[in-house]
């Protein structure tokens, strides 16, 4: 143990809520630090846009500074965390200082999913760390366990909820509400954003999507490969066939390794009651993580917020002193190449309704048509509806793309009555054995 | 990164599943450790009790030493791994190397729990690292995240599922199963041992409590301040009211800090259906940290097994290999000396179950002992049984031993029929809420 703190002087790229929060964490858990790493660090500038606008909390004389040249020509600047967000100019100051050589933590996860491969080779470059823990779920140290505490357990499933504002509007949903009036009710608490479309839309599930299956798998995993589907098409009557089946309607994120080709995922799922994601309620996050000598790991948490995603950008800054001059985590986490699922053939069961004339030979049409396309039925309930059959099916295993294929197939029989709609399913027990109320 | 690799020989104490598992993931994941810390370790040396045993895998000529004393002064050991379990010799083979300046990774739950203060001290002695994630719930990197990425959080809080056999046979209990008859399957699978008292008793529990909150809370806490109750005493007739309630009977281990006062214990509790840890289901582990900046943080995944605990070794090689130098965690997690909670005053919600007289005025008797003692009643459901009424009562937060005097007056009531007993309830939502089906 250092018994004389060394002093390491750091700066800030940004100091609205975030920032101020980092600012004050390393101040007032200065001596915790200094246990574990026998450093202190101390915020010596922080780049802002405006010097003398209104803050709730003064930096002290002299720390902001409006002129990133200050920050990164100083030579006593040992590290810098990026928490001013946005693509520009946050990025070019990111590369240009790895790229001399000052370590950079960032909580910016657009920046991360757009120009990852830059970033890194420009720490490469620079022969110093970029550690992004906050970058995805805020608090929840799902990249620090990946990389350091599953290092030998090739991971080859990610099953993640990791947008809180999607969760906390279907959780809503699961009480009575529309989808309508969840929103509105989320926008009031503030969980979700006047404009809502990237969370909603599944967008920013998609950008954490990405660096988690890029982190987890070793490979670049574009967020152009996330297949996204929103929650905007999720309906009561889902929500209630959902409940009849002990599950949930969640907003899952999956990234799925099978064998040398990547699948990633975003949209909502029905997971079974009694699965550990079930469980993750309100605007909580969670990630479980599947490989090979752990079975899952799953870490759940608050995947959001100032002082949480400050909490995660601190751990950073702490890991970085830990393990400075050793090589350690150096490098960027990708080291292999690997290719891309062709859209449709991963696998799943899946959760069908269909809407279709209440009549004989009908149930056999589509049993017909399911079966053409290799999907095959695990349970089967038939609602009687307003004079016509409401048909709750839950598959086997199968494809999407023949699932699709069958699905369309069903929509143009004579006897349809539209509204055939397809929902995968997350379950650890066998469809066969989920039960209807 | 370092580009070329470096070597470093590694020996370990114990070749048994364990051992034989950290040394084919060593190999095995060789290139992943080299990318992460830009090392090689390799087993140079392996302590056994019979060299000549035979062994599903050889660990290669020479590798295996019945003398301890060809690891101890070989210079070119750099780390040792003990998965030797037992507290004798292990306990002295690992002073030794710290104090020689050999850092030691260790899986020794019992070991840590019992010359925890001991080993630390050899450990500054020597200036290097003792690691210990793999001696509390196996695979699931609980003390990693504690101590790197909760370093600024201030938990104050831990609460667990920290014992697979336990959550097991109460899983069972759930299906309809007497505690006899899941015991005796949880030891057909393997999932206890023949004398299963060290788990069913709590005491397996109990040592990775001790550890936990002594991590969490950075003071010492000795396993002998852990208050233990097993699940000999949960019956079915518990089970069916938890459940009745949509609540789960749990072993739960509980670690609060009161101000500058700690409490621990493991016990039987009822977990709410909505609580995270009632999603935890047969062998799995589960531990939730509370905390000023997180909130609420939980990890969950298999607490047991040989090729996981490697796992968690291996992890804990890397990262010592990583930080070896910096400073960074070199020291003993503790750093303040708290005092233990007089038993009897950490609060909680309590569930009460009753059996009385079915007359008149019996109510009201119950509810004045409770109130004498300053606990309110938040729930209360009389069920008639067998010519006498069986009470459920949920109460607000009241201290054990408020609640232990009224117990016992209850008792002592002329219209008591004995057998009243109590658990606490675990849950997010005010009791209130809690429902009864």
């Amino acid at each position: 143990m250092t018994r004389n703190a060394v002093d390491v002087p750091v700066a800030l790229l940004g100091y609205g809520t975030v920032g101020a929060a980092v600012h004050r964490l390393l101040d007032e858990q200065g001596d915790e630090i200094e246990r574990a790493t026998g450093h202190r660090l101390r915020v010596v500038r922080a780049l802002v846009r405006d010097v003398d606008r209104d803050r709730p909390c003064s930096p002290g004389a002299g720390v902001l500074t409006t002129d990133f040249a200050t920050i990164r020509d100083d030579p006593q600047v040992r590290l810098v965390a990026e928490v001013m967000g946005g693509l520009d100019p946050a990025g070019d100051h990111v590369v240009e200082l790895l790229r001399r050589g000052t370590p950079v933590v960032t909580a910016n996860k657009q920046l991360l999913a757009r120009r990852g491969p830059e970033l890194f080779e420009a720490a490469a470059g620079g022969g110093v760390q970029l550690r992004f823990e906050a970058s995805v779920c805020a608090a929840i140290p799902v990249i620090k366990v990946l990389r350091e505490a599953l290092v030998v357990t090739n991971v080859h499933r990610v099953l993640g909820i990791v947008n809180g504002t999607t969760n906390f509007i279907l959780s809503a949903m699961e009480g009575g509400q529309t989808y309508a009036e969840a929103l509105a009710e989320a926008q009031r608490l503030g969980y979700a954003e006047a404009d809502p479309a990237e969370d909603v839309g599944g967008l920013d599930a998609a950008a954490k999507t990405a660096i988690l299956a890029t982190v987890a798998f070793g490979s670049r995993v574009p967020v152009e490969w996330v297949e996204v589907e929103g929650i905007e098409g999720v309906t009561r009557e889902h929500v209630a066939a959902a409940r009849a089946m002990e599950m949930h309607v969640k907003l899952v994120a999956r990234a799925t390794l099978v064998g040398d080709l990547v699948d990633v995922r975003v949209g909502p799922a029905l997971v079974d009651a009694r699965h550990p994601l079930a469980a993750v309620e309100g605007a909580f996050n969670a990630v479980m993580l599947q490989g090979d000598a752990i079975r899952e790991i799953m870490l759940e948490g608050p995947g959001a917020g100032g002082i949480e995603t400050a909490s995660a950008v601190v751990a950073d800054m702490v890991s970085i002193v830990g393990t400075t001059g050793t090589g350690f985590l150096q490098n960027d986490p990708v080291w292999r190449e690997l290719g891309r699922l062709p859209a449709g053939e991963l696998a799943s069961p899946w959760y069908l309704r269909l809407e279709v004339e209440d009549r004989a030979g009908v149930l056999a049409r589509l049993a017909q048509e399911l079966a053409a396309e290799g999907v095959s039925v695990a349970r089967l309930v038939q609602q009687p509806a307003d004079g016509h059959a409401v048909l709750h099916v839950v598959t086997h295993e199968a494809a999407q793309g023949g699932l699709e294929r069958a699905l369309a197939a069903i929509r143009a029989l004579p006897e349809s009555r539209g509204h055939a709609s397809a929902l995968p399913v997350v379950s650890d027990r066998g469809v066969e054995e989920l039960g209807w109320a």
